[in-house]
């Protein structure tokens, strides 16, 4: 069997989860979130954003996490922003749209925004009622494309935004990557600070299932359970949700395996930069877009399985390589050794 | 800590689900059910049933499968038809309706539909186009109120649906306890033979979660998948659901466990009746719902949870009881104790 | 041809209009609503009920009108409350629920809703967050059954909604036969001041086309327009509708045209009450249920068209009889003659 | 009050429209489209299009058109694809995804699709379960930029959209100009078959409002009036818009309307074009763009309304200019002066 680095979801979870969920199987417990494991498990994320006003609710995935906050956010007749890299827009078989509600998509090479970018979207939609309100911005980090936002990015980003009305939500699948980045300089504590939605992605970071939105908008948190329930995300055994979370937020678990993700992902770029290999993007995550020769993009997959993203021309493309919290030293290592040979 | 007789789901799971889960958790697999464990689940239930062109895919919970199947099935202006007493109709948020499906409801005491509950809707509903168009008839088995359907009922809706083009869809949350309940003669191969579409329900049984949706009516089967992801059901570790269904359908273990539910519930029934307690409705399933004296329910209840159900009248009152896979002897035995004592 | 009772919109529209549409064809004019017409319309019309804060939009249909305020006014998981005779409920095809929104229904044989009707429904729906909130109480004035509400009544019930937090929203497709029963007290005026929205019908009472939606509740106001664009009911030609409302609200037309319709209602009831007719109900509008012999009513329909409402036994059925704003005097003589010499 | 410009739904509707609602007035007709006017009006429309098995349907207006017919051919999980001018893109508030259906975009300069324009989206949409999938080709004629389709380039698109199992979806919004054009060599009978449905709009060709709808592919067909019902677009007086179908389809009054807006279009172009003005857009229907220095614009706006459409730099723009069929020759001949004059 070749050692995949196509994603983040291919193993199971943190051995320290699986532990607690034998430990704790045969309690009785409320059911639908009610439990004890997921009571504590908010408890402990709201100490990490140290803000005990936010509110919390644990859904199964990001897909699930982006429609309900979405829908549940918005009127029928407002629409989102993202960046047309956006999850949302290509990888989610049109689930926002399903609920009613259209997007709007800017062509960002980073697959980050920033207020330049929104502006000229709430210009060419003023013919009110013939166009959609813009109403929300949803961006992600780390980004689908692995780069990050730094704290001045957030920052603007936020008060353009409560500026103009616009509610901003953060996509957190890979916020455990995205913030242990090694040029981040952005915390849990300030994104529930600039952010007025955001969730914690733990599918692929370390638990079997399992994103936590936290809602920090007062204003968005009136009933959000309802539409949770609604669209069928509220599980009976919630405490599957509440273990996971409890185990992944208790000391530093949760950032200590997104960083090593990173770092493994880090180490094979580095040997690559040595070797002078170009990258579609600059990234410092887990995810890495190399741009390769043909041939050795063949050799490499006879060892390793890998996506090849983007064709650069006749003789190269970009590959994306993805580390995960398991990914261990030996295939890391076995993929730099036949880099060094090669170039 | 009392012992809860409340519901179903108040503990975790199986011991030999925890056990895989543990055994093939560093497993690399293909993300979205695409891994080994879901097709071999796939495989064992397709035996089963005995009918190897059925599809199946495995989602999170029972609000989830309802409002997938029924979304996926109805064109916009078609209708689902459920006994009152239907999950869908009441418990589910709104579920059905929010993606744009009226259900039509016909009461009945016994929550279950037969062929003449059906005619009069399908009567009241040719003022083409001004009314919805009835299409699906959903019915639970075992029901919402403990009850179950036998072959010959089965039999004679599933031939009047197919005459009457109709989808016949059954909600099989807790279809272990309902096929294995002593007066059941229904099997898996028949329900699978009589049903366009069914579940088998993992959450109440035995499982952390996990619903098998299984689909007989080949036109129903295309492009299913789309509506799983576009609904946010599609987990990216599938093979949670896949592990849980693998362990529960080895040997029969998803049979035996609703057996010992239904056991014991029949243990508490059948002490109450040679006590001459009377019952709401009868029931052979893990849900019973004896009518006691106030005074008797306030006894028990400082030694166990459980719902007090419905108001009889001013000195007595239904309570419902459930038992599950896992409920102990000792709790049985114990509140059998009680009601030999004081009645 | 016969001349037929089956409803109020068989005809054209009141003379009035078509000489206004004739006399203002070649203007040139803004388009979506934006038209003088349609202004002034909204003018004259705030004037009648005496509020200038009310906002007014003019829409197609009654389906439409329905379907757009409960959709702008519900938040995804609340749900309306209805009669089971509301239009709403089984005369849309299921446009409610194609918006994303359930309709509870209460048994009402004069299709009124008062307190206590509605108190059981939010009695039973406090299982947050498993069960749709309730959220809206639909009535309509005069009923689908021909009945109305007294002032006291609709006091009473607006009391109760705003003391309950619900929004009263009164469908007011024939709002015109309502008001000018000859046992109404309820004035437009006090309408205005006792809903949260209401809308008054033009198809059934003297226009071609068009309702008049009218917003009392200011935080229901704000962006209606865009629900109405985003349902595909702004006509670019608003004119259309603002000279119907236009016309219609000159001076009494609106009222004086369905006083009419109701008073030649009444001429055929009194007649059949002269002769000991029982009625399915007691009705002062232009639509009576009679109950009447089945040669009777062979006879009758060999020289009117008429609905067969419903059977009551095996010599009698109800007949269903609507009189219009345009219904002359002959065919009332004529069929007050058939009843006079057959009783 | 200055002459408009600005669109061509400024005015009423054609004489012959008015005088035959004047009278059928007092007739008593069928509701619901099933008046006798909406019959003939169909029967001569499936004799202009040489299809008897074409069905039609009428409709108030282009929105309520567009979604209708995109909500009820497509699946939940399929999605329309539109050149970036679209109409259902950026001018219809979302309503098309408001139904729960995504649409992808094409940029096109001329707001035409071809096959080419395709493929790529096809490709790229493989991604199965993960992405929508692409089901329906949506295209206007003339487009909203002023450009038609020939009977070539339609042709391609409909053998291309029938091999890849795509709908061909025409908005006709403004067919007329599109097939008046003095350089369209498309016919109606043409377009009924080379499209899977598309419309013939009456709001920008004479008529008070109403759009028939037109479904050549008769899998299209089946149970197509409960859609409109639901969306709230079955008028009851249908007598309203199969009057003006009725008059608009005798003789060649739809086509003699529309050739009159072009021509009147071109005058002006031709007199520009021999002044040297450079346009948008190459159009011969009856929306032109021309290019103009502000200083002419200002003098313009002072005799006439249109929209500045476009800066192009710091001292021109361009300008829309639509003509409609009741555009008289003296605004023409005036704005030509005008620009003879100034250039």
């Amino acid at each position: 069997m070749k050692f995949s680095f196509k994603n983040d979801y291919s193993e199971g979870c943190h051995p320290n989860i699986l532990q607690a969920l034998l430990q704790y199987n045969t309690d009785q417990q409320a059911g639908y979130g009610e439990d004890e494991y997921s009571k504590q498990a908010k408890k402990l994320i709201k100490e990490k954003i140290k803000n005990p006003n936010s509110e919390i609710y644990f859904v199964s995935g990001g897909t699930q996490a982006n429609l309900i906050v979405i829908s549940s956010v918005l009127r029928p007749y407002q629409c989102a922003i993202s960046a047309a890299s956006g999850h949302i827009l290509n990888n989610e078989t049109g689930a926002i749209e399903a609920t009613g509600h259209k997007i709007l998509s800017i062509e960002k090479e980073d697959g980050k925004l920033n207020p330049e970018d929104i502006i000229p979207i709430l210009e060419s939609h003023r013919n009110i009622p013939h166009q959609v309100m813009p109403k929300l911005v949803y961006i992600s980090n780390s980004t689908e494309l692995g780069t990050v936002y730094t704290l001045d990015e957030l920052t603007k980003l936020s008060k353009f935004c409560r500026e103009n009305h616009l509610y901003l939500f953060m996509d957190g699948a890979r916020m455990g990557h995205g913030l242990t980045s090694e040029i981040s300089d952005l915390t849990l504590e300030k994104v529930a600070e600039l952010t007025d939605i955001f969730y914690l992605g733990g599918t692929k970071n370390g638990a079997l299932i399992g994103e936590a939105i936290v809602i920090n908008n007062r204003d968005l948190q009136q009933d959000f359970a309802f539409n949770i329930k609604q669209k069928g995300a509220l599980l009976a055994k919630g405490r599957l949700l509440g273990i996971q979370f409890l185990e992944l937020m208790r000391e530093d678990l949760y950032f200590d395996l997104a960083k090593h993700a990173n770092q493994q992902a880090m180490k094979i770029k580095n040997a690559m930069q040595r070797k002078g290999v170009q990258f579609l993007s600059d990234t410092y995550t887990n995810q890495i877009f190399p741009i390769l020769d043909n041939g050795l993009i063949q050799k490499l997959s006879e060892n390793f399985e890998f996506y090849v993203w983007k064709k650069i021309d006749e003789n190269s493309s970009a590959i994306r390589l993805i580390t995960s919290w398991n990914t261990p030293d030996e295939p890391v290592n076995h993929f730099i050794e036949i880099i060094n040979n090669e170039l």
